[in-house]
């Protein structure tokens, strides 16, 4: 008999007489004549409920199968004269895969995410990493089925890179030199001795590869891992993280900011659809605002506000901030709240920041003072997408790298780009962590990751 | 106006009174009264064809349109008269974006792949290129759409490992620390002082982590970049590429087997019906037996060849192999192309390898021998699918474990995962650019990667 998931089971519209069921032990309950023993196979957030009858052969076995354990069911599934379920299993064999010892760590009660953060290898069998991790899945499906549909191609940028992108924090080195006897030369490290022949790094963005295949093939994206090692231990952060990236040609930054929003609504109304069930845990046990969060996202449009007009709200607000509010400063994290939480209440984009505290490739406005930047803020979570258009003018283009003492000889190719062909492009950056912890509730990184890197932790 | 996408107009069946198309020139003639300019946009293959009349105002201007300029053109899209194209645009207005200079490296001629090598970002604009990466982003899709349709969840596994997964090949490491002043302990590099406060590397596969989670969630899979320090330029290797790896729980291995096979013939029947005029093209100029060679996998089952019925084979085959056939020796590529080439001609599986030649985790035979390992091989490519069903005896696998000589220490959560709810597991890792070549009959790993990272190679 071929197995059936619980999902496709819980989900049958009548009874079936013969199933077969495979997972792991919930939990067991015994009473005079037959055990209760609740089965979850991680196709879906809900166990089945299994009867195994005093009668099976190997009742005393059954009786006492712990927590953890693994189990094949045959049986009837009929409907379910207890509360709770829709349908059980009467069971006509239970045959026992393994046996979890008693000091399986998952008993039924109540972990901390910090011990079960120690136990990432086990933590996916909890009913709320479990949920955690389908979101994910679903997410990153929609991601793809919102860019296909709108003729989007999908592209793999480089992991490993020999430049270093915007300056965008440190990177980590990437090396085949044998440390313990490190070749030198001069004084220093002997790159040249190494796999590239030269210094290597693990990506920061995709966004400079990236935009040479807009320039080719229209609109494009990118999914995948990027690295930071910031030596922040901060519940935001992680050392690698995975990004999404659109980059557009002959698009200017309002259709940046149009795409933006609407594949946040796309990626809301997408898991809302997909995942009531696991969302549902959510909204129950770890953020009771979340639907709240969400709708508000879903049913609103995303406030446009320049960033010369944040400064002044922020300037007449009345807030005492830690970090003091002037035109031409970066906006922080309390700054980005109080605009998008408490003055818009809604989702806010906002954009044309000063030139001075953005990379050379955003493109400069008709004022010389600002560039088409624009962030995406959200109640809740603040910065989720942060992106620009792009400068396409080979001349200001090489003016901005000059000012801020980037080497053209490293460029020749993106410089290259704004020689052959260059048009009017734009993109940005989505942290897909950010988002599922936006649709989650979860407020720590760590735990929307299956195997999270940070500082001092590679385990697993 | 909004702007067409070029892919759209031509599938259009109805002639359009008012298109505005932005694009790339490919070429473009003047005769007496007008220029023919042909346009492409990245959305398609195929150019769309303008017609620009001399009685356009900068009809100057238009008429020393450059191959690699950029354009946007309004006008009516009409049936065409010329041979070879459905529609052509009468052109109201052609407005110059960006003249190339007349030194664009993409003029109407033929160039070499190693010289479009090393113009990578400029080569995603040729026919055969844009070709290839528009294939590599549906092929990426159907990998997604085919195990959500059977409910596999996509895990994304991590990049940087503290762990050597199966000592397969050499590892790149990743460091924090300064090189040119490399903190030192004992006489050697002391990655205490390191990110992570110890050694760590670039993933060659994510299949540890991965059966964690299918411990947990059921079916699932990774897609993502892995990598391999190994110093060999050939055509098939490079540094970074990318897999599929699936993990099932209570999956044997028969059902990987089934699973290997269904994958394959789907993705190739996803690609004939998405790309067709992409592969056209790969089937035209690139490889002439492409279509033959795609049709035998689809066309046929796979056969299922133990490996010491291929061993008996090779040794009655009465050729010359530059490596010697024996049992207990892996089988080299010259191998593997004979039995599925020559021998069977069409896709096989061959299963049941020496222990002594695979990794510690596949699961031992009952002879004692051979472990429950498989390899799909197809005609024209070899080896595309690798795997094995798992070791869930927790005594057998430290036992390997023991024998192999590897710390159980490091692997104290792989153990757990044997101790707690152990089942039967299956999985396999197939090379995603493998498929890609196999799909498109490209002989050279490097021109089906955006930016491929090789010895001496990590520009771009």
């Amino acid at each position: 008999m071929e197995r059936s998931k619980i999902v496709n089971l819980l989900g049958s519209e009548n009874q079936v007489d013969s199933v077969l069921v495979k997972g792991w032990v919930r939990t067991r309950r015994n009473s005079k004549t037959f055990s209760f023993i609740e089965m979850n196979d991680g196709s879906c957030l809900k166990n089945i409920q299994v009867i195994a009858d005093g009668k099976l052969d190997n009742y005393e076995e059954i009786k006492k199968l712990t927590t953890g354990s693994a189990a094949a069911v045959t049986g009837k599934m009929v409907p379910s004269e207890g509360g709770g379920q829709k349908w059980e299993i009467q069971a006509e064999s239970v045959e026992i895969i393994s046996l979890a010892p008693e000091d399986f760590p998952l008993q039924k009660k109540r972990h901390t995410d910090e011990f079960l953060r120690t136990i990432a290898h086990l933590r996916p069998r909890t009913n709320k990493y479990g949920a955690a991790f389908r979101i994910r899945s679903e997410l990153a499906y929609a991601i793809h089925k919102f860019f296909r549909e709108k003729g989007f191609r999908y592209i793999h940028t480089p992991i490993i890179t020999g430049s270093d992108c915007e300056g965008a924090g440190e990177m980590f080195r990437v090396t085949a030199l044998d440390l313990d006897n490190l070749p030198k030369a001069d004084g220093k490290a002997d790159y040249a001795a190494d796999f590239f022949g030269t210094e290597a790094s693990l990506t920061v963005s995709g966004q400079l590869s990236a935009e040479m295949l807009a320039l080719a093939l229209g609109d494009v994206y990118t999914f995948g891992p990027t690295f930071r090692a910031e030596n922040s231990n901060t519940s935001r952060h992680a050392a690698e993280f995975w990004m999404v990236e659109p980059e557009m040609a002959f698009c200017d930054l309002v259709g940046n900011m149009d795409l933006g929003e609407e594949l946040i609504q796309y990626l809301i109304r997408f898991v809302l659809d997909n995942c009531e069930d696991d969302i549902g845990l959510f909204a129950k046990f770890v953020d009771k605002q979340l639907m709240k969060t969400l709708e508000n996202i879903l049913n609103n449009e995303f406030v446009r506000l320049p960033y010369g007009e944040a400064i002044g709200i922020l300037e007449k607000s009345g807030k005492k901030f830690e970090y003091a509010v002037r035109f031409g400063s970066d906006l922080q994290s309390e700054h980005e709240r109080y605009i998008t939480e408490e003055y818009c209440k809604k989702p806010v984009i906002l954009y044309n920041y000063p030139e001075s505290i953005k990379p050379f490739y955003m493109r400069v406005n008709d004022d010389g003072q600002t560039v088409a930047a624009m962030d995406v803020l959200v109640p809740g979570i603040g910065e989720i997408i942060g992106g620009s258009q792009r400068e396409e003018r080979a001349d200001v283009l090489s003016a901005r790298m000059a000012e801020m003492g980037l080497d053209k000889e490293e460029y020749w190719w993106y410089l290259d780009s704004r020689r052959f062909g260059s048009v009017p492009h734009s993109g940005f950056g989505m942290g897909f962590e950010r988002v599922l912890m936006l649709m989650t509730g979860i407020r720590n990184i760590r735990d929307v990751i299956p195997f999270p890197r940070t500082p001092g932790n590679v385990e697993f």
